[in-house]
């Protein structure tokens, strides 16, 4: 058995003990060992732990944490992927789900509330104590997604007319009834409103006497608890921030938001925006084989409309085809590097929206852009797909037809690229969300029905 | 002219009044309104200036940069975004690049001499303090998205002997000689090893008389200068940090990487993970038409070869198309949907593994999970189809050809979408990068050759 006794940090035999603890506790999952497990826990960092959770089986998953019940440390649950701490949620009993909503950070309780049945839900909250029932419940009345979830309520603010010694001797006063971890140092008036901010870095640079009101800065953000969580993590880039305050309409402070937070929000829109280009809705369940055909069936099930779209463009040329079957062999040639050149531009430019790079004018320039790329590509590779079907079927008015087709799909392609995306955020929409779909089936039917069209035109 | 002197925090006026010195700036701007410019940059923040310049054309950026000259401040460059940095700082005289050089944190300053050519970056170096100068050359020694060029060498490291109230004393003696932004103060032996860590909040927590080894905490990461920016940010994720010390191979603290690079570093890895799926390649000036072009016709030109490999398939079964149309009609159906069906799993795979979620036993579920749900959608996308294209040319045998194609073309996207990311990994390359092309490519071959081959041997 690993000695669980605190070492000293050693960067080289880290792995090598990390890999041994790991199989141990595997073992002692084996055996159903729980005072060892129990011991184990708690010497992991939370992140560690979940990690070795996640590791697991979903039965050896839903196992183990039945057997460690209210000795699973809270902050592990916190760490668990949301499908697995769903999971996890629901194997724990009342008792241990209260423990940890007790200790946790409001904006943590409230991820865990969230997870759970209405029903278990008034259950669990009855049996808090009121204040903290109170704040959880304020916590979980603010919309998905915005600032209200994602920030804590415990935050460090004072007075306007204390000095660095007096805040100091109020952190030592309070110990750890502080939040656990906090980066400033809140200056209020005695409305409650925020007028300042000092970074603990700033207070510690300061003497004792200095007034809070000359070493305070001003507040960059903008947060209210109904901001949306895009909007907060674009200010924390922007800005380069650790943690960032949240005020309601008259300007008080209501809660903090650490970047930690902001960290994990920053993955979540990348995986939904790398998702929805590749037309998979973002589901919960995604570890389940069911959860992943119902992730996909929606998006394949449009797919399946638009494609029979190209397909009754495409029959419109059934005499042209019959006649001519290298229009049949050339015709994906089109329609595929089309759809290559929009999926192209789309990617780009969703990147762009969400960087805020294509507001106004930049948005004009980038449309214009985007065209005259596609014409140049398209140039190139009308060139290059001429050729190459010249040397194939030795047919120069069936090269130029391809040719020209090539060049207007690719020209289609720019713009649909560019004005998909552009046009469903002018909706509101989430310009990711059914950008590809739309593109592709517009250079599909462009590709097939300026090559095919210009072919029974021309050749017949 | 607006008026420039400090005004308090005021949420709701913030908006209108950056409209208004925006609108001032742009004028100013048109009129070479040097010191209006000048005092106007100085108030605002950095990162606001940034955005105000990249809202320009890149014409009227350059002359802006050039008409502030050595009064741009510093920080504004490090905010701008990568394409505009160059330009400006092509645009700046060398003195103005030395003394921004001499201003800023040792990787923001070698972010910098980064984008200035050899023979320039010389005679620049040359001018600096010889400590600067060394300090600079030897960050910049380290590889392109290391550690080593992410970190500051600016940061508090502090003996272990030392209590609370030595710290603070030295962090008040030192002052502005502190780096800017910090949230830990580093513990480290006589030899200069890292033995622990003491947050800000857990500093200012603690009497005076606490000795900083009984308060500090284990050092959870494991970041030497060659680390990787993607293990870097992993870490930063995992453990919800701000800051990380960065140690060398003895364990001794060479730097220090805060939050706000990471931040930087997830944006980055985001955009070229969503553009590599996407065929673009990440290039340094994409807001030129010829960038662009550039960006796109690299992954064009392979998909050209492929989709002759699609074409010369398809001519295969000549003799097939030319007796029934309804071959050609409906073989775009398979290769469409399957091409679809094989870019959903293949977004799911590339972040999973971007989020180490697809390590041993996981990955062997998932590729069962895959080709499942791959079935499952097969199945019931190859009825959807068969119905479909019944309605329409009211053969069955056709139906059942197509049908069959759907669910073989589903079964081999959902095993590609998967196995061909997990191959480019353990063949040590990004499994994001030509992904795409590999995966649509085999299933544009299996869904041509499937529907077409069985067409022929069934139907004729």
């Amino acid at each position: 058995m690993t000695d669980l006794s605190p070492t000293p940090f050693e960067p080289d035999d880290k792995d090598a003990l990390d890999a041994q603890l790991r199989a141990d506790i595997v073992a002692a999952i084996d055996d159903a060992d729980r005072p060892f497990l129990v011991r184990a826990f708690r010497r992991l960092h939370p992140a560690d732990g979940a990690d070795l959770l996640e590791a697991l089986s979903l039965e050896a998953f839903r196992q183990t944490v039945e057997l460690l019940g209210d000795d699973l440390p809270p902050d592990v649950l916190i760490e668990l992927r949301d499908t697995r701490r769903e999971e996890a949620v629901d194997s724990l009993p009342d008792e241990a789900l209260t423990m940890a909503l007790e200790d946790l950070d409001s904006d943590d309780a409230a991820l865990i509330l969230d997870d759970i049945g209405d029903d278990r839900r008034e259950r669990i909250l009855t049996d808090l104590a009121p204040v903290d029932r109170a704040e959880l419940e304020r916590s979980l009345a603010y919309a998905d997604e915005t600032a209200g979830r994602l920030m804590q309520t415990e935050f460090v603010a004072v007075p306007e007319d204390w000095t660095v010694g007096d805040a100091i001797d109020y952190a030592r006063g309070r110990g750890e009834d502080l939040p656990e971890t906090f980066y400033d140092v809140y200056v209020i008036d005695p409305g409650h409103r925020l007028i300042g901010i000092v970074s603990l870095a700033t207070l510690l640079r300061h003497p004792r006497d200095a007034r809070l009101t000359s070493i305070m800065q001003d507040v960059l953000t903008d947060i209210s608890p109904d901001t949306g969580q895009e909007d907060v993590a674009f200010q924390f880039h922007k800005y380069s921030l650790a943690a960032a305050p949240v005020t309601d309409a008259a300007g008080r402070m209501v809660g903090m938001i650490t970047v930690d937070d902001m960290v994990d929000v920053l993955q979540e829109e990348h995986t939904s925006d790398l998702l929805a280009l590749s037309n998979v809705t973002d589901t919960a369940d995604s570890e389940t084989v069911l959860g992943t055909v119902k992730a996909r069936a929606p998006w394949l099930a449009v797919n399946l409309f638009t494609a029979f779209i190209a397909s009754a463009i495409i029959s419109l040329f059934g005499p042209a085809l019959e006649r001519l079957v290298a229009l049949a062999i050339l015709m994906p040639v089109v329609a595929a590097l089309g759809g290559n050149a929009g999926s192209q531009g789309l990617a780009v430019t969703v990147r762009a929206i969400a960087e805020r790079q294509l507001e106004g004018e930049a948005a004009r320039r980038a449309i214009w852009r985007e065209a005259a790329a596609g014409a140049i590509n398209g140039f190139i590779f009308a060139t290059g797909v001429a050729v190459v079907a010249y040397l194939w079927f030795r047919d120069s008015t069936l090269s130029l037809v391809l040719a020209a087709a090539m060049l207007a799909t690719f020209i289609w392609a720019g713009l649909s690229g560019i004005l998909v995306p552009l046009g469903l955020k002018k909706l509101g929409a989430d310009p990711a969300v059914a950008s590809s779909v739309f593109v592709l089936t517009l250079t599909d039917v462009m590709a097939f029905f300026s090559f095919l069209g210009l072919a029974s035109l021309v050749l017949l």
